[in-house]
């Protein structure tokens, strides 16, 4: 995992209030028991330093440039600064962060685009910290899809999955509230989810026939119409679509008997048609390594699958699970 | 378990060209080594035997009076016999045999109701044979509801429990299109379940002070109105009643975190608003365990999860873990 050929990874600060910059720095202390990838925080050095001495931990700060990072991660904490000092209280949310918050993500992107890095991981953002500071993007998702974007003629539709050892699963719609699924849910964006998550599970996963199974929308995948009719009207032709294409699609399949060990076996994603019905099994199953995997930007970005945490930030109790599990999928699906 | 002291349990034949009679023959082989509660099997006893001889099994079949099947279990498999005879072909549904289904149901409830029994265990049924035969219930759990209720001024509301050793959950709307949900969600409904719930979970199944949790309706349940109203509006007024009621009841809780084991640890049944929410868990972690346990009758009813599975059946690889688990827990639940 650290040769010194690889590129390294970028970890963004998140928002230095949470439990980012805490995890990140338990991340650094654990990384060869648990062989992470070398990584380098983007951030305030001074205030990685701060949270390393509110613990007693003994972790050398190092300021780098990018190709400084693979020889310094071994002995220091690899620190990509920012051109703003950072004053964060732990657990105190703030919106004089949100530049610092900002600038991190951009300043991932950039480094990642130009090549300098294999992946970014990211730490958890508190979108309405950064509303106050005039941030005008929907989430740090889109955010990402926009720098990403930025200066070429591209656009990306970021792709939310949700990744584990035992299942990984894809919401086709996601932050919208129940009432509205039925309507949001279209043959197109089914389509345009699946080809996504097919070609990145070929091409960064290296599944050479990826088997995607779609789950139905009503209970029972609505029993041929009897408990709804978006399974056929909806869901069906989006598998004709993509099985036309050459992509392997099981479905609708009924919810509930979708995800238990044997029925996993037959797939390798699952495509749900509202956040409860992809989160559900796999927090479940996998509540503390669960990862963030966004599919479908130039590159790869992955972050643990929890939020910010301001009410234990500073305690020192947050589990760095999740996060040492986004940066070794970083590693596994960035470029080489 | 098998105290002569104690009442029989009574399990109907269901769909008896489903997987239900070999499931049953099955189980009582088993019953030494599962240490299975004393049962009858209400149905054609020729036709129990002649699937006993299709796989070879030496199973004597008596056919017995309720008071018989305690001194009988141990050694013969004890049948109620039905008025009609039975002559269904695995596999093969048939209306013909609708009628031995209904009076294997209706027999089933007028004994317990007269105290013959502990409880009701029923093997699967296929609703659309039976409503071919003229069957005008919305489904078995209906149909039993309104047998305990017959004859009596009582109505009965019945209740769906899954319930396995891990979790236990009710969906508190069930066999309906997802875009029904929302409007078919009331505070009644949801406080109305919870009571049901609540009590049973005292009276049946012995915990003191019960501890539900709610699920929320949106994604996040829904971050205080950003992702949808019903987790203000109509879950935390349901909230209000049932504590008002000194009923324990936590929530509403994002759906997602909510079954990890260390979240199942907090609650002793969990309420979700909808079938894929409530199923979607136990399934992923209790596949051939689950046991759906009807509450808010005047008897315990219990069955196992899945369906009359015609493409299996006569094959003998239906597994009897569902209903040897539904057996057990009738057991555990019903009257001594």
């Amino acid at each position: 995992m650290s040769g010194l050929n690889q590129r390294p990874l970028l970890l963004t600060q998140g928002d230095p209030a949470g439990i980012g910059p805490e995890l990140s720095l338990r991340a650094w202390l654990e990384r060869d028991r648990a062989s992470l990838p070398p990584f380098a925080v983007i951030g305030d050095p001074d205030h990685f330093a701060r949270v390393a001495d509110t613990f007693g931990w003994t972790i050398p700060i190092a300021p780098v440039e990018p190709q400084q990072i693979q020889s310094a991660f071994s002995s220091t904490l690899p620190v990509i600064p920012l051109s703003v000092s950072v004053s964060a209280e732990p657990g105190t949310h703030d919106a004089a962060n949100a530049p610092s918050v900002i600038e991190a993500i951009e300043t991932a992107v950039r480094l990642v685009r130009a090549g300098s890095a294999a992946a970014v991981v990211t730490n958890p953002i508190a979108k309405h910290v950064l509303y106050k500071a005039g941030f005008r993007h929907p989430g740090h998702t889109e955010f990402l899809a926009a720098l990403a974007a930025k200066g070429s003629e591209e656009t990306y539709y970021p792709v939310m999955m949700l990744w584990s050892e035992q299942l990984a699963v894809v919401p086709v719609t996601v932050h919208i509230p129940l009432s509205d699924v039925p309507s949001a849910l279209t043959t197109d964006l089914i389509v345009l989810t699946g080809r996504i998550v097919a070609r990145e599970l070929r091409e960064r996963f290296g599944i050479a026939n990826p088997r995607l199974a779609l789950a139905g929308l009503n209970p029972h995948a609505g029993e041929n119409g009897a408990m709804g009719t978006e399974d056929e009207t909806i869901i069906v032709p989006a598998i004709d679509i993509l099985r036309a294409e050459g992509i392997q699609v099981a479905g609708p399949l009924p919810a509930d008997t979708m995800f238990h060990a044997h029925a996993r076996s037959r797939y390798d994603a699952a495509l749900a048609m509202y956040h409860d019905q992809a989160l559900i099994p796999i927090k479940t199953i996998a509540f503390d390594e669960a990862v963030n995997v966004t599919l479908g930007l130039s590159f790869v970005r992955t972050s643990p699958d929890h939020g910010t945490a301001f009410d234990i930030a500073g305690k020192g109790i947050a589990r760095p699970d999740s996060l040492m599990a986004a940066l070794k999928l970083a590693a596994r699906l960035g470029r080489p």
